[in-house]
């Protein structure tokens, strides 16, 4: 067999929609001699871990922890525990992770509604709140921050009320917000909120931190059937989380280091100037980018802070620009997809990769690039 | 809020049923900055990776990768994927894995059929055979290495040559063995095996290698019904892991780091050299246990050279000796459970963990605190 040799990847800045860099600190922790998951020293650090996921979500619910899985796992947990095949769940839609939850509601035999925004735009509270009326639901599930267009969904708040009031539960994803915009789960009443370790908590990928309300445990408790999935079943991940602490899974010990220390710093950062920080940098990205011609494809309003979609003119090669960002400058920018594929570039400053010199280096290396194309 | 700490964990040896102890090496590849998951050089990794996993597997399946989860996410891999609803399944259950494979199986709708042993024994490959014979199967799943026993199931060519006769695949749990004794995938013709990162591979948990036969991967083609789970669906693993590399989930990139360090440590020390090191350290362990009056639950020709499980006489308090062991010693070691509850420890040697100190470690440390009972 060839010989592989040691690893030996190249330093990139990492400005794509995550991962995001990992602090050193971070790295460190994660690289720490293992103690086994059963460990009372492990099981005390796991306590400190819902703290921390709980002062991040903004949150006092007890059942808040990391599954051991991608964002992805926390998407496809927070649908599967609730529900049961025929139930009817609605999907407000407005890209491709919209489109994800619709998927997976269906592959646990939901009967899923679609309400559907082109990639781009977001929702009017009031069209969501109307499709609500129309018909009753088990779950309304929505994006918060559409990582493939860089849209923020405003108004949850009253999107929740409208949800509670005909009885249906609501599921939002929180993937690319988490840690760098506000993400008030009590004040806005959102019943399961999942997130990403690698997004703008800028750990390694592989934990989803999740959070789920009284409301969504007490409907869990009545389900008439098993949850049709073992590995992200919420009844055997809490009897691991809380006490009897009975073994459920072996928990990745490494990632969770990791995890608790990069919450730390959130901590110490503290969530409003970690906000301010988030936005101040994307501004300062954006009045670059429009300074390069390359304008924003999201209104101010409805525009992430921690992901920036610039519009690509047609003039420009999107694959051979993103080639030499990182061939030449080992930046790491990512392409669009769907209907946006190369027609945006998606630009992610989240956690550790939120830094001045970072955007003043990818402006840097963009102009340099697209003044020699 | 309380302040959080320092990550500040003891330094355990870790001879229990995993996690076992990472080398230094693995360590610190873990700890490497990240690349991005689509990043030509994270997919050149992975390929790398996929060919030291056929080494290991002693294979040449093509469908051969980590899954993103933990070996319980494996064994969820293996069967969400080849089975529909209605589906007859026969589990041979020789311990709690075995059940977790007929709990499982049983979510995804299958018509499960239990074939058990009590927990200690194993089967004798007729008594499969006539089972199989009995009734028509899509699919028979069983554990090579019973981590809740210690048991080695032997004749899995013999068995999986009667599963096939009936037209039934084979999946085998080799969680505890992969690494530390003999796993030959294609000699014993076996289409669905998975494992673990953090047993004898001695990687960190959190990645789940899995083999797919070509017949096996046939099957999930001619599936009537989509994977009812979206995390762990090969169709969607596959076009990730191979051309065209299509986004799936974000890969925990530092997990993969680590296991394919730790499997290049598993080719420079080769298969044979390896597993004949853990037989020796075994050897060595089982000798001192007899004559600590510790002897072996498990008859020497069933018996796991990475798992070792001595009997617990009744004047012996199984919690206060782990506790000590623990507290005075920095050795973990694990309970047994279920019906074994009490009356086994459960000390696992596999990988970093299978050296000649730390059984002379255990050893003395056992001879301390019995001695002082």
């Amino acid at each position: 067999m060839d010989m592989i040799s040691d690893l030996n990847t190249s330093s990139r800045f990492l400005l794509g929609p995550g991962p995001s860099m990992v602090p050193p600190r971070v790295l460190r922790a994660m690289a720490s001699p293992l103690v086994g998951h059963l460990d009372p020293e492990f099981l005390q650090l796991m306590q400190e871990e819902q703290t921390l996921l709980r002062l991040v979500f903004q949150t006092d619910n007890e059942l808040t922890l990391a599954l051991p899985g991608t964002g992805t796992s926390g998407m496809e947990a927070a649908l599967c525990n609730f529900i049961e095949p025929g139930d009817a769940v609605l999907v407000a839609s407005m890209g491709f992770f919209g489109e994800r939850l619709a998927e997976i509601a269906g592959r646990y035999g939901a009967q899923v509604e679609r309400l559907e925004r082109p990639w781009g735009e977001t929702f009017d509270p009031a069209e969501i709140e109307a499709a609500l009326k129309a018909r009753k639901y088990k779950l309304l599930a929505l994006v918060h921050a559409e990582t493939s267009t860089g849209a923020l969904q405003t108004g949850i708040p009253e999107i929740a009320s409208a949800a509670h009031a005909q009885g249906a539960l609501v599921v939002l994803d929180t993937v690319t917000s988490l840690g760098g915009l506000p993400v008030e789960i009590d004040h806005w009443d959102v019943d399961v909120a999942y997130s990403a370790a690698q997004k703008s908590l800028s750990c390694p990928p592989g934990l989803a931190p999740i959070t789920v309300s009284e409301r969504a445990r007490q409907a869990l408790r009545q389900r008439k059937t098993p949850v049709a999935n073992w590995y992200l079943d919420l009844n055997g991940l809490e009897k691991y989380w809380e006490a009897p602490h009975a073994y459920h899974h072996t928990a990745p010990i490494s990632l969770h280091y990791a995890l608790r220390e990069g919450l730390r710093i959130v901590e110490e950062e503290g969530l409003e100037p970690r906000f301010a920080r988030h936005r101040a940098f994307a501004e300062m990205l954006w009045e670059g980018l429009e300074n390069l011609d390359l304008p924003l494809l999201i209104p101010l309003a409805q525009r992430l802070p921690t992901l920036s979609t610039p519009q690509i003119p047609p003039s420009i090669d999107d694959a051979a620009v993103r080639r030499r960002l990182l061939d030449e400058y080992n930046i790491e920018i990512a392409a669009g997809f769907g209907p946006l594929k190369g027609k945006i570039w998606r630009i992610g400053l989240m956690g550790h990769s939120s830094r001045r010199e970072h955007v003043r280096l990818l402006l840097g290396a963009l102009e340099d690039i697209l003044a020699s194309a």
